[in-house]
């Protein structure tokens, strides 16, 4: 708390994210990231961008990348908002959509991020309490809303929701002219993508993140896909804010990661073996193991409690991620890693548990 | 408009900037670039860091970045805030510190995103009329405040405030608990930093970029200087709006730039050099040329409408910045350029003149 802060300030709750060892001596399974790098042509498309050209700004309407995304979505490219980050491109849709009188729903177990952007721009949020099962409660979404927030694959719990379940909560809210915000950062490990619904629903807009798939939290791209008016929408907040968020090497790269599917289509392959492989040894070492859509499996042990595997884990050199918070308190998010990364997890929790 | 927007989306007012045309035909002195590349030092650690590690996300602390920032200007690394530009600094600054009862206070003729931020945080804002000569009236500021922002150098005008009359502001300020925030874009080009003043002032928050003086707009690499508890306020609105701004090529070209000072020691000898020999040129031809102690001159004729020469220099090929706004619409703000792209300018301006 700071007498310089602005009134409200010392009130906004910042989102905290998971441990960045800078030293990477650890197995590093806690934020997802994706175990495999870029595509090599990836790699190479950035290292030629680095020329005298950095002196320059780079193009605020980022639109050679945009026609890269139009290709791969068949979509016009005046249907996409590129952001440094999904967490960006979230904070704006939160911040251009979700203000209205009725409060805006979000599941009580997702993306923790959602209640710090609700808070920050001031939104009225209301958390609908997931099922034990963790599944959400589509038809207790059915209520006058100021937009409705999900993940999809959810998070931390890898859940999917299927599309004609989403249509349900697109209907309910296009008759109330309110707009239904999907957050598919993990959909192309086991979900299926809301994005083509966007040409028939104009209050839906889909994030997306080349975090995971594409082997890219290094250079902080995310987009997401929506009618034009809905872009329009989060290009006002963009530019009350920053012109230029993406710079010129992200822009060159991500166009480039769009350019390649067959590798990227090879390393998500990998993952997915890997999360069926990993899921049978976890599941014989008495884990609980929630059926995963995403690049993460979300774990709970029968008998040992969660806060004590990760902070034995963590002793072992290996990090997973530990919620403390309300129901998932006694469950692990772990990220699915090489299959090397995974074996030296389950050898460790052997130890641990023996 | 859009049904879909959250209330007041609609009301907000967004930055635009200047031309970025993307097939670079023109002669480019619109949005004050350094017409000089990067150091070749800071190319080839970019591209040392384009490697498998891009899947990870980087440091969102900027830690080494920030250890190379706090060498340069010799002070504590916590007192040193990252950001994507320093657009991103300043509307997360706008946030942090000038929310209050009070108006902030800027002056009529400035940087012109300062009055989106100002719209776009709800913040009341109260704008000061610069002289005729375009020097800030600091007695003026000197009136209960919700905080003060300059930039010094001026945009567009060039024009220098000492650092004695930053002390008035600043004495005046502390008393009241209220921040004075000075933008040093373009301070390397002629300016004296009142970035030692912050070890003084705790309401004193100074922001520079790498856009200008390391010829590095397209990287996107902006921060702020000053105490641990105005460091700590920027934190919070990063943390909720996003926790990685800055990707991993960005910190490693950040912080190559900052150990190359005899490089771009020498690209300012030059851009001086250009702007003394351009300035007088200017006044052959019958502009007035406000003293510049930037990267750009602020130009009017004493017989043709600014807004002429623009489109006349537009159609052969030359951008430079028109404002079509009260007070400054006589006016052009003209980047300087290499010697080559200067003499073409002048040409240029002689037959439009002649």
């Amino acid at each position: 708390m700071s007498e310089y802060w602005s009134d409200g300030v010392a009130e906004i709750e910042p989102y905290v994210p998971g441990e960045q060892p800078r030293d990477q001596k650890y197995v590093k399974l806690n934020t997802n990231e994706n175990p495999y790098p870029p595509s090599p042509k990836v790699l190479e498309a950035i290292k030629a961008a680095v020329d005298s050209s950095m002196r320059l700004y780079p193009d605020p309407t980022c639109e050679v990348l945009r026609t890269a995304i139009a290709a791969r979505f068949s979509i016009p490219k005046t249907r996409i908002f590129m952001g440094n980050g999904s967490d960006e491109v979230l904070a704006f849709a939160f911040a251009a959509f979700l203000g209205h009188e009725e409060p805006l729903l979000c599941p009580d177990i997702s993306y923790s991020f959602y209640p710090v952007y609700a808070k920050f721009f001031r939104l009225r949020c209301r958390t609908i309490a997931v099922k034990s099962d963790f599944s959400i409660p589509v038809d207790e979404f059915l209520i006058p809303n100021g937009g409705i927030v999900l993940a999809n694959p959810n998070a931390p719990t890898g859940k999917f929701l299927p599309l004609d379940q989403i249509r349900r909560l697109l209907d309910y809210n296009l008759a109330r002219k309110r707009v239904v915000l999907v957050d598919e950062a993990y959909v192309e490990f086991g979900g299926e993508s809301a994005s083509p619904l966007t040409a028939e629903y104009p209050n839906l807009l889909v994030v997306h993140t080349l975090s995971k798939s594409k082997s890219l939290a290094g250079l902080r791209v995310g987009f997401a896909l929506g009618q034009e008016e809905l872009i329009a929408g989060l290009e006002r907040i963009k530019s009350s804010i920053n012109s230029y968020t993406l710079d010129r090497l992200a822009l060159a790269g991500a166009t480039a990661a769009f350019a390649d599917e067959s590798y990227y289509r090879e390393t998500r392959r990998k993952v997915l073996a890997t999360r069926a492989w990993a899921t049978e040894r976890l599941e014989a070492l008495g884990f609980i193991v929630l059926p995963s859509s995403a690049n993460f499996v979300f774990i709970s042990h029968k008998s040992l409690p969660a806060e004590r595997i990760y902070a034995e884990l963590k002793a072992k050199g290996i990090l997973v991620r530990y919620f403390r918070k309300p129901r998932i308190d006694n469950y692990l998010r772990v990220s699915i890693g090489t299959d090397e990364e995974m074996k030296i997890l389950i050898e460790r929790l052997g130890e641990i548990l023996g």
